[in-house]
């Protein structure tokens, strides 16, 4: 029988709670609503469009905005600095935007809100190719299966589940830094920059809260309003380029079919049209959605009949019309004809789901709007900046990845933690969001159209692309359209060697995970030193909006006055210049000679990495992968949103600091 | 610009909910409190102990009732006919028991609430031991390093995390089911089989809520009220066994140490004493807890010195005053010495929480109290019914492991499901849970006392036990220590074969995976048909009450009436002669000559297992793992808790059919 005498901290009882992302330090005044004039933020986010309940034409809504609100609740800000508003009365509502990509995933876990969906989504592994047989009696064959993920990323598959879920997701998450969580029935009315008033809080914000309307004033305000965004169009931004893409029917459906690929995502190219099947999540009666996507060519011929939001008239109205020619049974039969000579029908005859869209790729010139002093204030991600097709799944995964390349660099500003600005360019890290994510966008749209025109199946025909190239396709852009590959272009955060030859990083596949300025780090597993745990990298670097000095020591580490040791050394001296925990240190070793101990390598090493310090080549071979050689080692910074910034030698310390200057302010 | 006109299915919205559990059908009448006299229900669980708050001397509480509560709303029974009361206000109290086996986990997995374990807690991957030296200067040294878990398991480690955060992340989950979820501040007051007044509801429970005294019927009632449990006192059920333990010291504490292992758990025997080291979580400061284990031979020497609850005298007051000696100071000392040369001490000073503590290792007899018709009516779960150390981390373990055995076998009883009995037997399923879980019992007072007597340090100088022998018994019990090991004795839900030669499994080391009715089914990867996906089996095999039938198809799958197919239509058609929904069928095929469509295999596989029908060699090698040659195949019935229930030759549905019918009832 126990007995306990037990004595406990106070503190004790707290840890039942889930862990909180340590916020990131202030160095600037702590902010307080209550020592300024009328109602004031640092940071709004306009998360939803405003448009009007009931109509029947809704438009797509992503999670843009509640992920910069999150991520910025993460990092650090109050309720009573930062606000996002929201028109609807709730996230409770499934959207279409459905697939994550597994970038998108690794980011997720990185916040520790990946369970849900790599428990519960659906997976999607492979690609399945069907095109016309040359057999007449079968129709279409199956002329290859890819994976769905191709470059090595930590989930090697894409995620399918309802928007609405991830929302949710996020949202409570959410919940356990903000109390008032995204502020509902709330819209956006107008915005104006009026540097007269206040110069700190330029940007006037008009809002609406259940018909009671005010203004506000906010440092920056951020549109994630989507695609009819009233912050785009109140500062007169307008959205460039054509509109080609074709009118879509899209079903969701329990499917009752012979089908062999139905579990399997799909681009059925048959004489009879094409198909996209996208396999879904399990749904309550323990049954399986799919979601197909259906051209349907003759009723409606492609044309650029898109109108800016609030505009009428007769285009507007021929496009609704022709919309309306679109029925459940065109979709369906559209669908039968194309899987012939398999059957295809909903099960039970009930849909989940379904709709007809016309899409057009369209992106904004400016994503960033400045005050007078050359200042950015207001930004605009998601879907207000870049609108495209659904169909590969890009939509809520770039819009969020906005959100995510933006939020460091906004709470570095706020906090105090950007590097000195010139009069000329004052805020030299927000810019950057302009830089490398517009160059995303334009890719993403260039992408789209490439895809869309090339899966609406007329091409074989018309213009003789073969099964062949569309394959090849597949497979050239699925390091785009896993998210994996995206590389962000040079600016102050993405130095690359001017001379190649003194890079410490061999090769240039990049996609394999060769360390390379502007892309994302890999995730690898290495084993580590204090307590022989096996890891994934991308567990120990938690978007906390930190960043990192990953050291890859070289063989000689065990030597006394070793390059390594030095390096080590110098780096773990160098991050005391910068304000306390906003860098921290990973450190990796090769295979070396002999076993050690703590005892036989800097001590810096335990002081500042004790529980990241990793035997690089005992579960995978971590040098190789990043294109480094054990013998030389080098030097990497990764910056909070996980992408390189710069590669240097083992021995060039100076060039680290040279980097995280241009990135971080200094202390001493 | 997106344009959509969409249409939506009413049910499509509560798609954003996480995935329910699917309840068990019920065939018995609905159970309604409202066309009974009285407060009536069909479960009663009493989920923690009634020890007086306040006092000094608590006494150590398991989360085995929260679990079995938890359990028993996943599988459908509503508030109104199942209660779980708890003397506590809340459960938001940081436990004593912090080990979480890899069996435990994965059982935590196959309910989807393992998520924050394996993101959070601690996870120990490997044992250090320390023993004396040889070089009289260096006094102690490593003498080896063994992985935390051997044999093969879902989870390589085992996890430490506060008990308090267990009970709230099963709290979380049975409030998705449970609106009333655990009625707090209710103290079982007296338990007695009363027959007369109502024979289908013979358990009059006497509970205070508040002050406020009822008596109240139940069918049937679980004691999970821990070492000092009041269900067992109300019965005049006695613990038996010896008391052996010493008195032992634990502390919390972030270390400031030198010490090399401070991150893996280790036994440390040195000249000057034992120590345990277990690593613990991260704490919110970003700093990592250590437990120590110290036993303080001078002080206090072993004696048996428990005495049953509520008896005093001068033995008790004895106990109580050796037991006050032991101060923080003397742990961390004692600590201090075992550790030289290495220096450890609380970091800044400040400890996190300290116990002394004395546990006797003690078995109760009979873990069920029938009726007068010999029904099973009161079931003793947990600490109420065995009492041991904690330093091999098994308590939280062994306990919640008691429910989960329990549980689905009081579903089948009350929802109609179970198997017909005889006059003299009525509950023939329930029955098991006494064979089953007493032998676990056993075992784990037998483990306890060993490990705890050779930890404590004497043996070396005494009794001459080497530090290898240490090892050696650390090696040979850890499929005990990780709950993958446990093996249930023969009964009506453990049928092995009377004749090993006629089995279709061929080896005997049951611990590699080798199937084994009365072990764990271990977790395989399978490579999914439908849709190309990885899987781990164990996720296509969650907690949800359902037996599953495991067809090891052989090579002859592709054949034309073959054995294979013969076999998987036959179970096809045995599966619906029992309640619909409670069998599952999965089937795995070995390396086939050749590829294949669905139209090569018996229709049935699709029809019943589409989504659970795997090739069993594509990412690991499923047939020699589970013993099964590819050449035969096999059959398996796999438990709703995960044990093999019986192993058959391919062809042997009859087998299959005699197990089931066995375990539940049929319908036609």
């Amino acid at each position: 029988m126990p007995v306990f005498t037990e004595y406990s901290s106070s503190a004790r009882d707290l840890r039942i709670l889930p862990s909180f992302a340590p916020p990131i330090p202030r160095l600037s005044l702590p902010f307080s609503s209550k020592e300024n004039n009328g109602e004031k933020y640092e940071v709004i986010i306009v998360g939803v469009c405003s448009s009007v309940p009931g109509q029947s034409n809704s438009v797509k809504r992503r999670p843009a905005g509640l992920m910069l609100d999150l991520l910025l609740a993460r990092y650090g800000l109050s309720d009573e600095s930062l606000l996002c508003i929201d028109a609807k009365p709730s996230t409770l509502k499934s959207g279409q935007a459905d697939g994550i990509q597994p970038r998108t995933l690794e980011v997720f876990k990185t916040l520790g809100i990946s369970d849900e969906i790599e428990n519960e989504a659906c997976h999607m592994w492979q690609f399945a190719f069907w095109n016309p047989s040359p057999d007449k009696k079968k129709i279409i064959e199956r002329t290859a299966v890819m994976p769905e993920v191709i470059p090595p990323a930590r989930f090697k598959y894409e995620a399918t589940i309802h928007q609405g879920r991830i929302e949710r997701i996020m949202e409570t998450d959410l919940l356990r830094y903000s109390k008032r969580g995204v502020l509902r029935n709330t819209r956006l009315v107008d915005v104006k920059i009026d540097e007269n008033g206040d110069s700190d809080f330029p940007v006037v914000v008009t809002m609406n809260t259940n018909g009671t309307e005010r203004a506000v004033r906010t440092k920056y305000l951020v549109g994630a309003d989507g695609a009819h965004s009233v912050v785009r169009q109140s500062l007169g931004l307008k959205l460039e380029g054509e509109s080609l893409d074709h009118i879509w029917g899209v079903v969701d459906l329990v499917a009752d079919t012979d089908f062999p690929d139905i579990r399997r995502r799909c681009g059925i190219h048959s004489p009879a049209g094409s198909v996209m099947v996208i396999p879904r999540e399990r749904i309550s009666t323990g049954e399986y959605l799919t979601r197909l996507y259906v051209h349907v060519p003759d009723i409606v011929s492609p044309e650029d009949d898109q109108l800016p939001a609030g505009e009428t008239g007769s285009k507007a109205d021929d496009a609704r019309q022709r919309r309306s020619k679109i029925t459940l049974e065109g979709i369906l039969k559209q669908a039968a004809d194309a899987m012939q000579p398999y059957y295809i029908r909903p099960k039970d005859g009930v849909i989940d789901w379904w709709a007809a869209y016309q899409i057009g790729q369209r992106v904004l010139p400016e994503f960033i709007v400045k005050d007078s002093k050359n200042a950015a204030r207001v930004f605009i991600v998601g879907d207000a900046c870049h609108t495209h097709s659904p169909k590969a799944g890009q939509g809520m995964n770039v819009s969020m990845m906005d959100s995510y390349n933006l939020a460091w660099k906004l709470i570095y500003q706020i906090n105090g933690l950007a590097p000195s600005s010139t009069p000329d360019n004052p805020t030299p890290l927000l810019n950057t969001y302009q830089t490398e994510r517009h160059e995303t966008a334009q890719q993403l749209i260039d992408f789209d159209r490439k895809f869309s025109t090339m899966f609406s199946g007329q091409m074989g025909a018309t213009e003789g692309l073969t099964q062949e190239e569309f394959q090849q396709a597949f497979k050239l852009n699925n390091g785009f359209t896993s998210g994996c590959g995206v590389e962000y272009p040079e600016n102050i955060l993405v130095v690359r060697d001017v001379n190649p030859s003194s890079s410490p990083v061999q090769g240039t596949d990049y996609l394999s995970g060769i360390l390379r300025p502007g892309r994302r780090l890999l995730n690898v597993k290495l084993l580590r030193h204090a307590d022989g745990g096996q890891r994934d990298l991308h567990d120990d670097t938690p978007s906390t909006a930190r960043f990192r000095i990953l050291c890859l020591a070289s063989q000689d580490l065990l030597d006394r006055d070793s390059v390594s040791a030095k390096a080590l050394e110098r780096t773990a001296m160098l991050v005391t210049k910068f304000p306390a925990s906003t860098i921290e240190q990973i450190v990796l070793h090769p295979r070396l000679h002999r076993s050690f101990e703590w005892g036989d390598i800097p001590a810096c090493v335990k002081q500042t990495s004790e529980m990241r310090f990793y035997d690089g080549s005992a579960l995978g071979d971590a040098y190789s992968i990043y294109g480094v050689d054990p013998a030389h080692g080098a030097l990497a910074v990764i910056r909070p949103d996980g992408y390189v910034g710069v590669v240097a030698q083992l021995d060039d310390v100076r060039q680290v600091e040279d980097y995280l200057q241009a990135c971080i302010r200094t202390v001493s």
